[in-house]
C-alpha cells in the first residue's frame, strides 16, 4: 500500500471540494448558468490579480497565453526585451523568434534574478539611440517565478524602472499567481500570464491574462498574426458574457470552485502561508546541510535544492516517487541531475511537508549522503509551527 | 424537481464511468504513470481515426487544432481551397485571412453539401493555369459535419478527387469523429481535426490531429509563424512519450476512459447506433409536420430542423431548457432563430431521444403549433426498436 503525495510546481495537488465538481454532469457554455460561472470566475480572478483590468481565459497551458502575450502585443519589426534566467524565460525568447521579434536578451545566471537596473540600462540606451519612438522596445518579457530554478523577480522594482518608458511589462506569473505577491496594478504590470494548474489549485488546461489599457493600445496596431489566442476576440465575447470559442466547461467550473477557496481563506493569509511553508523547507534543508540552488533570490512557491556530490540526483527523485510516493520534481535542461525541487504552491500543506521531508532524510540515507537523520523534520516542526 | 438532459452538439454528456476519473487527485505529468496513459490514448486514437499516422493532442479547443492545421501545412504565398457551408467551414477561412493565406472559396449554401466536382475543377484549373508545382493550391479545407447546419460532406469522394492532385485534404472532423465513419487513411485525409466534447464523449479542452506522410512534408517546409500549435515539437515529444507543453492532465485520463468505452462497444457498432438514432430524429419530426434544414445532406450526428412558421425558434430552445431540463441548441448566425438542431453523438440514447421529443411536443403545443400530439415520439418508438 502507498499513499502519493505530490509536491511538484504544477500540477499541484487539488482540493476535494474542487475535484468533486469536475464530475458533476457538464453543462452547456451558452446558458444563462454557465455565463453566471464567467462572471463569477471574472470577478475573482481580477481579485487574485489584484486588478482592475479584463483577465481573459484561454483552454490551453500556460505556454498558450505566453505566445498569446507576443503576438497580440507586438508587430513585424518590433523589438523587446526578454529576461532569461530559465526554461521559461528562454520560452518567452523562442516565441519571439518564432515570429521574428527582435529581441535583446537579458541572460540571467540560472538561479539569480535579474537586477532591474540593467533592464533600465538597455531601455535608457534604446531610448537615446531610437529618436523615432514607434521604433523603440515595445515590450519587457519577464517572470515572476521562474519554475525551472525557484527564482523570484522583483517585479515590483521592474515595475518602477518601466514607468518612466513607454515598454509594456509582460509577466509570466503561471508558477507565482496566488502563491507569492503580484500585485498586477500597483506594480504596472500590463499583461500577467498565468495557468491553472499551480497556485489556483486546479488541473491543468486553462491559461490566463490580465490585459492593462496600455496594453490594449498595443494590441490595437498589434499586426502579428493570431487567431485561436487573439486578445480582441476574448474581450469582446467578454462583453456578452461569451467566449469566441467553446471554453473547456468543466475546468472553468472546478476554477469557480477553487476561486471560492481562496477568498474565503484570502490573499493575505494565502501569501503568509506560502512564505512560511518556503521558509521551513529553506530551513529544513540547510539544517540537513543541503545547499540551496537560488539562495539570494528563492520564491515562496518553489525551492530549488543541490543535490549533494556523489548523489544520483535523478534517482533521487525517482526513489522518493516509486518507492514512497511522493512526488517532487528533478532539474530541467542544463541543470538535469543538479537540483531537485519541493513546490509549496496551492493545496500543498505542512502535513505533505513533513511527509516529503522525512522522505528525503529517508531516501538520501539510503542512498549515502552523511546527515544528522531527523535534522529536516525537526526544522520544518520548528519553523512551522 | 427538474432533470437535466443535454442534447447539444457539443458539449455532449459524459459517462459516468469517464466523469468519475476526473474526480481523481491528480498525477504528474512527466512520470512512467501517465506515459503509459499517453500511448494508451495514441493507440486507441488511431483505432477511432482508422489511420496508421500520428495523432496530436493539444490542451486547447477544436479551433486550435483547426489554426494548426493552417499554420503548419502552409507558408505565405501558398494557395488553398476552403470548403463554407456554416459557421465551421468559413472559420477556416478567417483562419487563412489571419494568416494572409490566398484561398478560394467554396460558397456552399448553409443545408446543403459541397459537391466534389466543385472541388474537381478549381484544382483542375489551377493545375493548368499554374505550372510551377510549387505554387499550386496546397491544401483544401474541409469538414465532416458542419454543426452549424447537421450537413455530412462526403470526405470520401472528396478524397477521391484529392487523390489526381498534390493538394493535401484537410477535414474538421470535431463534430464527427466517433459519430459517423470517417476513415482517415482508405479515405485519403491528410489531417484530420477533431475536439474531445463530441462523440469523443468527455468535456471540452482537447483537440485532435491526425497527420499522413504528405501532411508531414507540407508541414517541413511551412514557414508560417507558430509555436503553441506546432505539429513538430509535439511530433518530437511524442517519440519520448512526452508532450512539449504541460498537458491537460485530467482530460486525457477521462479520455483514456471514454476511449476504452468506445472500443469495448467497437466502432462498427457505434456507427450504426449514431445512425439509427439520426434516422429515427428525422423520422420523429418529419411525423411532427416539421422540415429538415438539411434534407439532402444530413448527418447521424446533429439534425437541423426548420422552425416552423409563426413559432419563435430562440423561445423553443430556451422553454425546452428553462422548463424542461432538455437543451437542445439553437441556430447559430444566419440561421438563428430559423433553426433548433438535436444532436445525437456520443452518450446521447434512445430513451434521451423520447425525452427530447416528449418535451419538444409539449412545448410546440404550448406555443401553439399545430400537429397530431404524441406523433414524434410514435415515430421514433417505431424507428428505434
Amino acid at each position: 500500500m502507498i499513499k502519493n503525495y505530490l509536491l511538484t510546481p504544477g500540477p499541484t495537488p487539488i482540493p476535494p471540494r474542487v475535484l468533486e465538481t469536475m464530475a458533476r454532469p457538464i453543462i452547456h457554455h451558452r446558458t444563462p448558468e454557465f455565463q453566471k460561472i464567467i462572471q463569477e470566475v471574472e470577478e475573482d480572478l481580477k481579485y487574485v490579480y489584484q486588478t482592475k483590468n479584463k483577465v481573459l481565459i484561454f483552454a490551453a497551458s500556460g505556454t498558450g497565453a505566453m505566445e498569446g502575450s507576443v503576438i497580440n502585443l507586438l508587430s513585424p519589426g518590433d523589438k523587446a526585451i526578454v529576461v532569461r534566467g530559465g526554461k521559461f524565460g528562454e520560452r518567452f525568447g523562442e516565441i519571439c523568434k518564432a515570429y521574428g521579434i527582435e529581441f535583446t536578451a537579458i541572460d540571467v545566471e540560472w538561479g539569480k534574478a535579474v537586477d532591474p537596473e540593467i533592464i533600465r540600462n538597455i531601455l535608457e540606451e534604446d531610448e537615446r539611440r531610437t529618436t523615432n519612438h514607434e521604433r523603440r522596445i515595445k515590450a519587457v518579457y519577464t517572470t515572476l517565478c521562474e519554475t525551472s530554478t525557484g527564482v523570484a523577480t522583483d517585479i515590483e522594482a521592474v515595475g518602477k524602472v518601466l514607468k518612466n518608458y513607454e515598454a509594456a511589462l509582460v509577466v509570466d506569473a503561471i508558477s507565482g499567481l496566488a502563491a507569492m505577491p503580484i500585485k498586477t496594478d500597483e506594480w504596472g504590470v500590463d499583461v500577467c500570464v498565468s495557468g491553472s494548474q499551480k497556485g489556483l489549485m486546479i488541473p491543468p488546461g486553462l491559461a490566463f491574462v490580465s490585459v492593462s489599457p496600455k496594453a490594449w493600445a498595443l494590441i490595437e496596431k498589434s499586426t502579428l498574426p493570431k487567431y485561436y489566442f487573439d486578445f480582441k476576440a476574448y474581450k469582446k465575447a467578454l462583453t456578452k458574457i461569451d467566449t469566441p470559442f467553446t471554453p473547456a466547461v468543466n475546468l472553468v467550473i472546478a476554477l469557480r470552485e477553487a476561486l471560492k477557496i481562496i477568498k474565503e481563506e484570502s490573499m493575505d493569509v494565502i501569501f503568509d502561508r506560502h512564505k512560511k511553508m518556503a521558509f521551513s523547507v529553506r530551513s529544513a534543508v540547510k539544517a540537513m546541510g543541503l545547499e540551496l540552488f537560488s539562495p539570494d533570490a528563492y520564491s515562496d512557491g518553489v525551492t530549488a535544492v543541490k543535490v549533494p556530490q556523489g548523489i544520483d540526483g535523478e534517482k533521487l527523485v525517482k526513489t522518493m516517487r516509486d518507492k514512497y510516493g511522493v512526488g517532487i520534481a528533478g532539474g530541467q535542461d542544463k541543470v538535469k541531475g543538479k537540483i531537485f525541487r519541493i513546490a509549496t504552491m496551492g493545496y500543498i500543506t505542512p502535513s505533505d511537508l513533513i511527509v516529503c521531508m522525512a522522505t528525503l532524510e529517508a531516501v538520501l540515507l539510503d542512498m549515502g549522503y552523511k546527515f544528522q537523520l531527523g535534522s529536516g523534520v525537526r526544522a520544518l516542526e520548528e519553523t512551522l509551527k
